[in-house]
């Protein structure tokens, strides 16, 4: 058995579990209807048509169901295609459970969590110390499973876990590199960067952006939220500024987000190990779908690129 | 009597009371000490040296200093340069106040705070008027007299307030043209657009950037203080969140440092009307110092152009 | 009955007249051809397929019949589709106009062209004056026509002359507010500013660019008939190169098309006067069909953005 | 002898006639007057300084007075600097003529002004040739003296008339190896494209830009010449609108000026040509002054790059 | 007969040989298999559509086979499609070769190869002319067939050789008009500037990108060879290094590809008159297709300009 | 005694030993002759005049001379300035040596070689290890010495040394974080990438660009070499192509000077450690020099910034 949906090839069959992650009706060219159908498990998604859908077909198989699906890989339009064979929704006897279908960090969630407490406790400047605990409590719950984005990078459960702890590991690199860096500051910056994701996204298992996280964005949330805690805290000082901006330079340049750039060297750091971990973790998993002696699809985030892998890779 | 020191032309004599706005010594290319002054009153300013200066010169003539001095408009690399015969610190029984030397507002201050008081006094929405007012409140004695900026537009004493009426103004007739427009949230985001300059900015004399207002900035500092309002007066709903979002949104663009471009209908309108007003502020000053037939100096604000005054103008 | 094809929602039945915007020819997936029709009123249009059409039925419904069409409203690729039950042309005895399909300017053309008939009538310059009303008398029949531009604003007709009897009534405001405004030269160049479009564009109905409108523009095109009309009226004067600077600068900046940006004061206020009444005229539509808490499509001509309309809107 | 001053290296002595380009007054470091002279010939210019000039020497020596210099060749902040040892005013006696001062075209002018002729001679379609004719003959006088631009390139007496003549004679051979291009209106297009600037600088000695040049630039100043003339001439047809286009399209792009871009093939052509040509012209000047296995000074024009001239260059 | 493929309307039958470009298997909306065919002779292409495509006919209408076929020019989304009444593979009996359906150079390659060896042989520069005829052998096999890009200019079997051809003449011409140009240099860069792409594109007929043209391109594999060549040839001096240059830089901007702008004179050159017969190709092509009075399609390489042929036009 | 001349404020007493970095002639304005110079140590540099200049004061005071000065610390535009009161050549006795006036890195340089000595040794693929041995050693000797700049970062005696040590502890870091990473292509890449300097700059101690630097770029030169060093190697493989695709995609972007952009992980790695180190070095030299709570001068490499210490930095 094929380790996922991810790994096939167009002209594979296919015979397994798939989780339906939107169905919408339509009317073909010969005036029936059918069910576009996007099937997924947690290794890859896939489009599908069920053709002379009925009404009970449209009962049947709607978002969030788990359907055993027999078909074959084909192509349209220069994308795979399922074409279904039969399909039916996964019974209780057949010991499948949703959470199996959706993409999740690949390190377990309490080890992350505590790779974070742990940075806390190695903070010495208590003000800083003291804002980020505070923080990391207050949104604990969606701080385990939230991603760190819709889409692109760390875009699967724990994401935001996960995207926090490979940064805070290349952190500690570089601030034993270059000694003059505060790491404290650094730490608190790497851990409250993106927190304000956990009210600028709806929720962990199908997120979208709320009104609030579209109007206002996760760096004003979050810049705002220090700023409370500091007053409820009566924590007073530059660190709280500092702190503020941070998160607030952390996209690097006005127009990619940050009402100011960096200002404040860990600033700059902050947003260099940003980017470095969202880049290579996009990067990583686009070539691990890929052959030795292949380029990768063109990647909308990394400027259109097609990434080329080494005919001498491992 | 010419009216003021902006009024002067090449070759004029010049009798009169200036400001000191800054002094700088140096030392001339014959290796003697000289003083390096800038003179202002409320009409301009204008580039001095005093050549050979003692040093009881240099204690005399420092900043702030008002002084009586004669002499002659000449040009020094295409700028005016005042040609000193004589210079000597205003004296007591002179009757001269620094106050006259510093350009203020043409409106009054009190009918100005009028302006606000009513405007607020007309919002029907309790929770837009109850969050501006108590900003209002908290800011009052700054907003009377700071100015709207460091340089370019509104940038004397009451700027801000002078701003904030105009826009007020403009706002009105806009509201009546376009009836579908929520004035109350025009008028609140028009009031509270740039209250964030008064912990932006050091103090509304000679005023300078402050730590805060570099890290953080007066469009972050206000949406913040928004937040805490409503928590304070214990107001929810969604006017809090859309009043900080015409906050964050004003300046239009994210690469102009506003987070967030205007998603909302009155965040737009904000947004054009604060821009119509400072250029029209810029213009109007420049274009009162050119004679008909003539261009302004090139405007840095205004992509550098150089405005003409047609020769029919009254 | 609802008010218009503009207002249905996906799932609804739809019963009612409506014009045929463009009908075009296809040929399905089973080799059988179909008509694909784009089908409008005052408030909208909708796509709809009408499969295996027979000769009879491409002869029927073509571009600019009215037709009475009953069917369900669906969707397809995300927009809109309408599914057609029973289609047929609408008959004499129905009593339809086809002028009740097409959008036209909320305001009455007559008091319209009254408000600009005021407006030339109040300029004391007499060569502002004489231009403007020779060119206006000289366009007249298209200007009471004529839509303002193919898409995006006030593309309806009489929308030229609402965009400038709207621009006309901003233009008062905002010089009450500024004295030092031209008003004479102001509102000649709003007049004139968008008249050349009577070129550009090709007829008020179904309006596309002219050969002349491309390879020109009505910029340009204006700018030369301010230049012909001065001469045949026998005017000497700045006037004349100040109000042909109106008109080549008020699309702001170079990269818009404008060969020179403003270099006047008058013409720096007509682009803002313009920009804002054009985008507001655009914003007001979209958030007119859009329900408080919710987003309007992303709108191409305001930078793709989706605008919000507040939970508490009346 | 030396050919002229620009062909001088720092240290070298110089004893020569000289043109008085302008000439200012300023105060020295010592409190002493002194004149800013800027020194030129056909060759190049050079700044002087007159040390305490009296009250007779800034009457003696003002802008167009030739004087004759002797002095040597130093340096002031990286530029050159002429060292006055002794200057007088240039007698009649010396027989020395301004003109010989100010550089000019390589070719003579009349037979430029042949090849024009020869070239309008040479077209077969009456329409591109009557209106090209008449504006040739209509801006003659100022054809055969103005430069093609104020700074940059071909910016030297008969600049124009030379710019021309060079690019007809790109475009014959142009037009030679792709037989489709209409060689009429290339030649139409080349001969008008620049002549708007007969109206968009003042005078052809020391130009500088008129208001009617800075408000409407040449580009349009010259399309509506075409449109008169054509009126004029009682001609019709699409000639006059296309001549029209290749005169706004010529600067390529809207940010460069052009209110339409190239949408013709011969206004494509125009467009390379012209830049082709002015490009050459400017680098040829810079690099004649330049020694093999040098660079040039940064060229503002050519994007501030400094160009290399081979040591093995003839 | 007409002329080919390129030359139908919408509404005309067809029946004539075309070549398969490549053959698609897809499924149709009634779940049937078919055949997306991308049909083409030298004057164009258009796409069609065998339906009800059997296992046979798969086998049968692959890439790079002749087929006859018969049926009518319609229209789908907008763009030509071919409706296939009868369809069968070419025979040997009919006499048809595939490389007649191929696009190839106006000109026949012999002599534009011809004319290569004219511009070495004229060289008066040894160490240029010996690199470049080193070269032009080395890759001479490639050089008679290659296309001079995968698609827009030139994209036609020889039409590198064109290019350059085309190039030379131009050359020849501008150098005449400015005597102080390089020619030897100018005809070195124009030989040699894109010989790269016979190791950036994978064969002459059907070609793509290599692995080493993603990775490297044809501007840095050039340079490298020239540096081998001279080392093999053992030439030393500065023409070296300006060959390489001219290749490195004949972009023109690092935003197009090159390392380094030009900074020597033929190389700024090199950059106009590639620019210019590049665009000249695909321009001229696509008027060619256009009628008098109608506009070309929108072009991807002229940024999306579409262009007019005037109605006078021959 | 002061630790340098970096550590002065206006207003100190100076006297010690200084390198004169460069010396220019000039006449004051009171016709005397004087000299500018630049004087230096390794901490910073500061400018100076020395008054009435004779001509042995020319001969003593060049270029590369150790001089003994007493002056003070003034300013002069802003800019600090050492007013001289005396100056003399060092002489022998003084035992002062030109080295301890320049600039050079903080590590030993024997202890850094031996660093990219170990990196080469742990490699395992032995195409790469080969090639980037064999470029290591042909410019062994300036690779000791030189600077990774002419200015901005790491611009100091064994900069480029001391960039690629530190680059490779980053990379070291990152590649464990990051197991997919092939780290044997990063070293190889890190290792190479600016090695090119050393034929892109004149020398160690006051490098400048070569013309070779300036017309091909240590890019295209390091690229070319590596294809050299595997022909001579005689080694095949895509290795070579890779490894050249690093050095060309190094700067990350096209208008940042590479012909193409990194389409390989490891390129991708390699462009941003190289900018985080680069950056890194400017940020904490700049900050080093400046004290808590103050900001630095504003930076042109990065941005225009000017960067914040916090007033709790240690």
């Amino acid at each position: 058995m094929k380790a996922g949906i991810g790994h096939y090839q167009v002209g594979e069959a296919f015979d397994h579990y798939l989780l339906i992650k939107n169905a919408n009706k339509g009317v073909a060219s010969n005036g029936r209807p059918f069910l576009s159908l996007m099937l997924k498990d947690r290794t890859g998604e896939i489009d599908a048509k069920l053709w002379e859908a009925s009404a009970e077909d449209e009962e049947l198989f709607h978002q969030g169901e788990i359907v055993k699906v027999s078909g074959e890989v084909g192509q349209f339009r220069g994308k795979p295609q399922l074409k279904i064979h039969s399909i039916r929704p996964a019974q209780s006897t057949d010991g499948i459970k949703a959470a199996d279908f959706i993409e999740k960090a690949p390190l377990d969630k309490e080890s992350m969590m505590d790779r974070i407490t742990e940075a806390v406790f190695e903070m010495k400047n208590p003000n800083l110390q003291r804002i980020t605990r505070h923080l990391v409590k207050k949104h604990q719950e969606e701080l385990i499973h939230y991603p760190a984005a819709v889409r692109n990078h760390h875009n699967y459960i724990s994401g935001l876990l996960h995207h926090i702890v490979s940064m805070l590991n290349l952190a500690k690199s570089v601030a034993e590199l270059y000694p003059e860096v505060d790491k404290d500051l650094l730490y608190a910056g790497i851990i409250l960067h993106d927190l304000g994701k956990t009210r600028e996204l709806s929720n962990h298992t199908s997120p979208s952006y709320t009104v609030e996280g579209k109007l206002l964005g996760h760096i004003s949330i979050m810049s705002e939220e220090i700023k409370a805690a500091a007053e409820e805290l009566q924590i007073e000082g530059e660190e709280v500024t500092i702190l503020q901006h941070m998160i607030l330079s952390h996209h690097g340049r006005q127009e990619w987000g940050s009402p100011k750039p960096p200002l404040v060297r860990e600033a700059e750091l902050l947003h260099y190990i940003d980017m470095m971990d969202a880049r290579m973790n996009m990067l990583n998993r686009a070539l691990a779908k890929t052959n030795p002696g292949e380029f990768t699809e063109k990647m909308y985030s990394l400027e259109q690129r097609a990434f080329y892998k080494p005919a001498f890779s491992k």
